[in-house]
């Protein structure tokens, strides 16, 4: 192992000690004992290595590396240090632990930069304690709202805003706007996914994340005995299910990559062996890069599910309960990317991101960009996730050649 | 309404009093209060007619009008007196209270019998208390096998012994057989489909009953991020299942009748919808009266699974759990049926049944034939379950015709 890829997985371990799951890998809640215990542990090896450092209202940990000509123009990297439960040694850890240790290269390598390179440990993205996601960059960039917060509750009653008190942090002034000073972001994530791996790639260079659009459709037809219905005379809505998701999920293979859709629940009701099913509701799951992509595969989706609908005598509501649009990256940075990823002979592969990030949040405000890592096996939000700590190091190169172009250079 | 179907109605009504639930219909589970009082309603009606009257060792209640020239032969006709939770008024104690009123229009009409004419309300069919089907007819024809429920308890933790022995009631010696008196056997069932209703008939005349196959079909693949999995690197058990069941519905309705095939259970896991769904199972009943059409069909189904798994890359088991064979009712006594329906200008149909009843456990020892009525809605086991007045009558006046060729004529 080389001594980054060596620098970078014990670092990983020891964050990752902080809310070790007796159950199995990482459940590191927000504001909870783990968590603060993580930020203070990053918050004492950012001390250590010289940055200025500080935490804001509500506890996103910022270290920063000063700029010696432009002091108030700041480029940002790091991730979120909250996890799923029982989530992974990569997700949102790696990205901090990059941002750190690519500032701590660079600062040996080629000194102060001319503008601030800043890592930020955010508090949270995964919406998993309470109902809500990307607390840490939403407040980053000024769009959190704290009444969105004030009345929820975690799985055990414990209230958000009792929570944050407890962990010794409190809203920011909502009707204030983000900081000025911050010109870019670029976080390095693991994939999630397994195109890299299949594709043999250590780097992904992203050039947009997805959009997404998720459906509930339920189909009504009637309960009727197994034995005594003549299949004439039912009205089976797992049989017009089956026609529903086969033509949808075929039509999407045909539409080709990026679009992928996931039929990934079906509640059929009642549900037992020898009743034909009156009533069947199942999920769809669409995303693409692209917004037209998106509507024109909704109306192809649409089609199908009338028509069988109309075909099979039975009801059909659909409802959209999600649709968020795609975002692409910023392109100078993307550009700059490559290019550095061509002169260290990196070897990568630009590609969309199919999950969500804070890059998502912060792309609408300042100039954001992604970088990826393979995932094992395409596993995360588990204990299994894995990333050879040669590819974690190969990013982590790409990273400070990103940061090195947008911090060191004119 | 006619005096007939008044006598009838009152009687179920009655007889519905004894575990009328208040969340609606009838719960009345073998050898609960409930079902002791259905019984001993139902002994004191007999009793009054002026039958003999007796229960057997485990709870079959008999009320016999003499025959006059042959006491030791006898046509009995009957149902089951327990429900499913929440049943409705006809499943199994229309066919006790039809027998019942038959034999006492019989008896009113024609006077005493050649042979012994038995009413019997047998003790259970549904299994809905214990897991056991047909206690009540398998202990009349001498297969029910005590040690199969000898440690079997109900959903409230209480053993079948306990409460068969609380109800004053206990094992037959199961080394025995079935009496030697017994000739044949008619049962009165309401239909539970809505073949009748939809060709306007008031009676079924039931020529067999279908065999049933029942298989778990479990499709493995791959659980995989629903974002980041490219459709080509997937491995979806929604989408395998989706053309496996489309497939088989298809080739069942191309079959055509008397096969139906319902897939009435899916158990997706995780069942989310974000997430590629790694594992499937879902249930298959099939049911047709010809044996070799079940087998047929089986292999059908087993090619249909084979390819699509292997087109699908998925991994695929095929548990047949259940496999009973069709059982034909006796020709004679149908033939008679029918002579009797034509005779008396009924308006009735010649068909099949798709749902087992304790005629199935009769018909391979003695001559055995079943007569339906229509099910409103095709609508059983559920508080809505309902049949015309009118279509009770004409289907007691084709049971009085059977038992009527079946006693009273040498």
């Amino acid at each position: 192992m080389t001594n980054l890829a060596k620098e970078l997985t014990d670092m990983l371990e020891a964050l990752g000690s902080h809310g070790k799951d007796p159950a199995g890998g990482v459940s590191r809640f927000l504001y909870t004992k783990e968590w603060i215990d993580a930020q203070r542990y990053l918050e004492k090896e950012m001390l250590d290595e010289g940055l200025d450092v500080h935490f804001d209202e509500i506890g996103n940990l910022f270290g920063t590396l000063k700029g010696s000509k432009y002091p108030n123009e700041t480029i940002l990297s790091g991730s979120h240090v909250d996890t799923v439960g029982n989530g992974g040694y990569y997700d949102g850890q790696f990205g901090i632990v990059a941002a750190f240790i690519a500032i701590k290269h660079l600062k040996a390598k080629y000194g102060q930069p001319l503008r601030n390179i800043e890592v930020v440990s955010m508090a949270e993205e995964e919406g998993s304690r309470f109902p809500y996601s990307f607390w840490g960059s939403k407040n980053i960039v000024g769009i959190a709202k704290n009444d969105d917060v004030k009345d929820i509750t975690d799985f055990d009653g414990v209230p958000f805003v009792e929570a944050m008190r407890n962990a010794g942090f409190d809203f920011r002034d909502d009707t204030k706007g983000m900081r000025e000073d911050l010109k870019a972001f670029v976080e390095i994530h693991n994939e999630q996914g397994n195109v890299l791996e299949a594709e043999e790639k250590s780097v992904g260079v992203v050039h947009s994340i997805v959009g997404q659009r998720r459906f509930n459709i339920e189909i009504s037809g009637q309960a009727n005995h197994a034995g005594t219905t003549p299949m004439g005379y039912r009205k089976d809505t797992v049989f017009a299910t089956s026609q529903m998701v086969s033509e949808i999920i075929t039509a999407a293979r045909k539409h080709g990559d990026p679009l992928v859709a996931t039929v990934g629940k079906i509640d059929v009701t009642p549900n037992v062996v020898n009743v034909v099913p009156g009533n069947t509701l199942f999920t769809l799951d669409i995303r693409h890069t692209e917004k037209d992509a998106l509507v024109q595969f909704t109306e192809e989706v649409n089609e199908i599910l009338n028509r069988l609908a109309k075909e099979h005598q039975v009801g059909l509501t659909i409802d959209m309960w999600m649709d968020e649009d795609p975002v692409p990256m910023d392109k100078n940075i993307v550009d700059l990317m490559i290019k550095q990823c061509d002169e260290n002979g990196l070897n990568y592969k630009l590609m969309h991101s199919g999950a969500g990030h804070d890059s998502q949040i912060f792309a609408p405000k300042i100039p954001t960009a992604m970088i990826f890592v393979p995932s094992r096996d395409g596993i995360s939000h588990n204990p299994a996730e894995y990333t050879e700590p040669a590819d974690l190091a190969e990013g982590v190169k790409a990273l400070m050649g990103a940061l090195y172009e947008l911090a060191y250079k004119e």
